[in-house]
């Protein structure tokens, strides 16, 4: 993806923030789907890309105590050649990556065993797949559930202050796989068709996302049931007046990705009661971007977002009371009950395997117990170079609503019969991704996807006379 | 995907061939893509699915000692509602499969444990997934290493002996999901139109396999470089001229899959050399198709191919000598390094986590070490209810044919100068689905994909008349 010189200047830095010890960076193996030959896409560990850039399964880095890099892989055998062709030796690889010293994987156990018996500390991340946690507990005679214990908070930690700052080059690389994220979300809307199927529109994204790059990057939220907000089902028939929200993202193979949300209805009208809460959230959207910039909480951003929304729903006669003291005690949270955003780049949740509360909060910013707002996975003040998505919305969960009724929840702030006018109303979400620049933010990409009514309309309109769904 | 009574009967059936001890079958977790939280698509375990039927992670299903079926499993919390939407209970899931009994997941390590201090054996098949691997150690005491030996082969023999065959109801899903590796393999041939890139049919077929089913049965290939059997890479521009290998499936919600193969030409024109390979291959195909019923061994399906194949080579030069003779020491090895076929079905290496020889071959049918009949994965006598794979192919691999030519190997049968003026041909393969029958086989779907040159050739016509790429 890049140059040796950053893999190399990316090793150098790590090193000099984790004092002795050996880093231990395993690369993906593949992951199986219904024999050990049959496999996912390859993904790589995004940690292994960032600091040692090869996107092949089976490989593993070491930094030593002294700095050296040394990368642990097998080469393919001349019989294999017949099934994959010819492939670059490991230490072809590594050359590509600045790395000089490369071993066969079978020499790793006993290099770290040495290590080990001289009192040196093995630093990991905290494994995620199983593949991972069996390679460590056999290489570190750890028993599997003890993996995860040992994972070393001073790893944790240098690798978050790199990997949470964009270097030019990645952000040019978000920029460039986002053009593929904006073909995702106007064909969606292009088909947003009455009688056209969710699962249809699911398929040709995951097409132009295997064109385009590498795998989608999570599972595409494709819904007029976007109240539901992890939603995987897609197998509704769209419907004239429903609210269709598509929430996907692509993921390069870089590993670099997009994710974007936009709500559209459905053949290409809004209802007004749907136009007028499009645009609270949309105001709340740019609210937010307007507000992110370098020196600022995150979480003060998503507060103040908040504030718009129950502002807004205030004067729609769903809130009632002082704004303020609704948003303190947390009244949004039944409509709006995720946060904000999250930092993105190299994961579409970035560095989550390394712990949401370990990336998305810090010292000076604990994170809060109350029900919405302890959702929400960024809070930490905003650094130039930080990439993160803003991603407001607002929803009409019915179970939710029962139960908050049932219970009285803050009654004297929320008009419950009101609320139920809205009882099948959906779910509607905004979501642009923003980098933090040295005067404020922009959002990634050449382009925005469109998100203004008339703009989204108008999309859903050229899908209506293309003349074919 | 069936009714209840089925799967009771097909647990009936799996608890009198296995004699005592308790059958334990896990069905699959989530595999996670890049963190705990974000996973690929959902793809159950083939033998859960035959005997359980639900398509939900995180289940187990175990038949006790006296024949009574329980599922393992837990309800999604009211909180996680808000991002799921409702979801059935363990308990509506079990009863739509006819199961009675089911408990919380955590129930199940003490469970095992009392019926281990029984004496009574667990039986388990052979785990591929890491995440199986960890379960498996965890709940029945066993070293990770040591968990891959303790499976069944009783288990293994019983499960075998009922998936191989296929009945009614399972032919009929495979010709149902067939019509969409139809539409896959034609989308391929209309966008075979030179300056189209591999890559792009290659997100067209995920796209038309996300719409028609779950996922592609296995990573497409779509390469004008037919000689690297498993060739997963898809970046290069079609050129006229060039011969376009296109391998791919799609696998239903149900794990029903199709498994098809077609060689296109690029713009819709072959050269007289390809015609004359490409019929040969077509030759080849039909005789395997022609041959295959039951009573008759797939290893003899397979040798009769080859016997073509080379008796077709040698008319063009290639070959020379006895065919019976040439066929004998594997002289078709070179240019058909691979077997005939492979059973299908909830897999498209059916069963072949089980084990590929246990699956393949029987006792009186031995493996080859011979090169290219050592990698024939199906070779035992095929019964009524079988369904195989019939796609024989003829590949001019170059680091092969260097190999082989410099040892010398078969000189006396190989006319080496002739298989140089070859060198850059790519490789052909064709590859249908087949069920044996009462009265022989039959292609599975409802049309049989285009595979007469002309047929082809029309097709990719279409897409050139089309006016679009
Ligand atoms: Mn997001
Ligand atoms: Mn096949």
């Amino acid at each position: 993806m890049f140059d040796a010189s950053v893999y190399t200047a990316r090793r150098d830095a790590l090193r000099s923030k984790v004092k002795g010890g050996v880093i231990l960076l395993p690369g993906h193996v593949d992951s199986p789907i219904n024999n050990a030959a049959n496999c996912y896409r390859f993904r790589q560990d995004s940690n292994f890309a960032y600091y040692f850039g090869i996107y092949k399964p089976g490989m593993v880095g070491v930094i030593d105590e002294g700095g050296r890099s040394i990368i642990y892989g097998d080469d393919v055998s001349l019989d294999d050649i017949v099934w994959t062709g010819p492939v670059p030796t490991v230490r072809e690889q590594a050359e590509e990556v600045g790395v000089k010293t490369t071993r066969p994987l079978r020499d790793l156990p006993a290099d770290l065993q040495v290590a080990i018996r001289k009192g040196q500390r093995m630093h990991i991340a905290p494994p995620y797949r199983a593949e991972t946690v069996l390679q460590l507990s056999e290489w570190l005679g750890l028993m599997p559930t003890h993996v995860r214990n040992y994972a070393s908070e001073e790893l944790i930690a240098a690798i978050i202050s790199m990997r949470e700052v964009k270097s030019a080059g990645e952000i040019e690389e978000l920029d460039r796989i986002a053009e593929v994220g904006y073909e995702m979300q106007t064909a969606a809307m292009r088909m947003a068709q009455p009688g056209e199927q969710e699962n249809t529109i699911f398929g040709v994204l995951e097409g132009i996302a295997a064109t385009g790059g590498n795998l989608t990057s999570f599972g595409s939220i494709i819904s007029q049931h976007g109240e539901t907000l992890h939603n995987d089902k897609h197998f509704d028939i769209l419907r004239e007046g429903r609210l269709l929200l598509v929430d996907c993202g692509v993921e390069a193979y870089s590993n670099y990705v997009t994710d974007n949300t936009r709500t559209i209805p459905v053949g290409g009208t809004f209802t007004p009661q749907q136009l007028d809460m499009y645009n609270l959230v949309l105001q709340a959207q740019e609210y937010g971007i307007a507000h992110s910039k370098s020196g600022v909480r995150y979480l003060d951003v998503h507060l103040g977002v908040c504030g718009v929304i129950v502002e807004g729903l205030r004067a729609m006669g769903l809130v009632r009371g002082d704004v303020k003291e609704a948003v303190e005690i947390g009244v949004q949270g039944l409509f709006f009950p995720h946060g904000l955003g999250h930092m993105m780049g190299l994961d579409c949740h970035d560095m989550e395997s390394l712990g949401e509360t370990l990336v998305g909060y810090s010292r000076d910013v604990a994170r809060s117990k109350q029900f919405g707002l302890s959702a929400l996975r960024c809070a930490k003040e905003l650094k130039e170079g930080f990439v993160v998505t803003v991603e407001p919305g607002i929803y009409f969960i019915p179970e939710l609503i029962d139960q908050w009724k049932a219970q009285g929840v803050m009654k004297g702030f929320i008009n419950y019969d009101e609320v139920e006018k809205y009882r099948n109303f959906g779910g509607i979400r905004l979501e642009d991704d923003i980098v933090i620049t040295a005067g404020g933010c922009r959002i990634i990409g050449k382009k925005r996807i469109p998100i203004a009514p008339a703009d989204v309309t108008a999309e859903v309109q050229k899908g209506r006379f293309a003349g074919k769904k």
